[in-house]
């Protein structure tokens, strides 16, 4: 693993991928834009008028152990594969309630009472994931979460996404965007 | 808990906390400056002349257990004690070995083996702290641990370091820098 490396997401005018729906789950939405761009470096040259800025940052991981490790790593894709073409940007804010427990309760929500950890390997590597923390960066929401996967696979996607919405971890979010994206520059 | 909040640590000509020392203890130290300013904001207005700036953000506990957040909150004392003028900063950066690990192979050697939250608790309240994230803030340190103890508890917060870099957690830092302070204004 490398250090960390920023992102910032604005939604614009332009941008490589076009934004089909931008849905507030939970709470706040954010404002429309017609397209996302996704732009690797902290400072970057914003495009005109932008709608949204959101920052993020790579990072290590925060539960994950060595089995689940070692599992993850064989079947993980690299992100940009030329037939994942379908994209989803979901940025989410846990409660206060959450931030509060001490690291075995929420290793103990998200994964044994959650199966998070499992039900992201089970789609492995069909939909492949990034996640940025933007907590500690004073941002709106606490995780950016990035999925890529092939049209073929949206139902499997929204198949994982629902079952992570009824689990145990998702009663601590409160809030919750989901953008669905297509990439087609 | 409230929302994480930063911090600005500026090395200058001014500021409340004059610089008794500032040694290299791992690689590469920090320029000269004469006092040290802490300022609880994410852009704040800087002194003249700055010789470092160091930035960071309070976050949730990464390795603490429901027991030991228990004790640790029967005897954590707010920071700024008018007796507690003794104060260091002792900014660490660990290496892509430690942060390739997987969260339990972590905690097992920062507590099981290491003991650096029991050995922090058995400081406590002598020696009051403060840890600040700043590695995925894209800065040059990963985290910058801030203490603050009164005169008589100088040989014990010597004592605790020492323990601390004896222990194969500190077999990962790869930077520190150790910056012993007084508040004298």
């Amino acid at each position: 693993m490398a250090a960390p490396f920023p992102v910032v997401f604005v939604g614009a005018d332009s941008g490589s991928w076009r934004i089909q729906r931008c849905d507030a789950v939970v709470g706040e939405g954010l404002p429309q834009a017609a397209r996302l761009n996704v732009l690797p470096t902290r400072e970057p040259l914003l495009p005109a008028n932008p709608a949204f800025i959101l920052r993020g940052s790579t990072g290590h991981v925060r539960y994950v152990e060595q089995t689940e490790k070692l599992d993850l790593a064989k079947v993980t894709p690299p992100l940009a594969r030329p037939e994942a073409s379908c994209g989803a940007l979901i940025p989410i804010r846990k409660s206060d309630a959450w931030w509060e427990l001490p690291q075995d309760q929420r290793r103990a929500i998200l994964e044994q009472r959650s199966r998070h950890i499992s039900l992201g390997l089970a789609y492995l590597p069909a939909v492949a994931r990034r996640l940025y923390h933007a907590r500690e960066l004073g941002e709106p929401f606490d995780f950016l979460t990035w999925f890529e996967y092939a049209p073929e696979h949206a139902s499997a996607f929204e198949e994982l996404v629902a079952a992570l919405r009824a689990s145990e971890e998702w009663r601590y979010v409160e809030r919750e965007v989901d953008l669905r994206l297509v990439r087609d520059d």
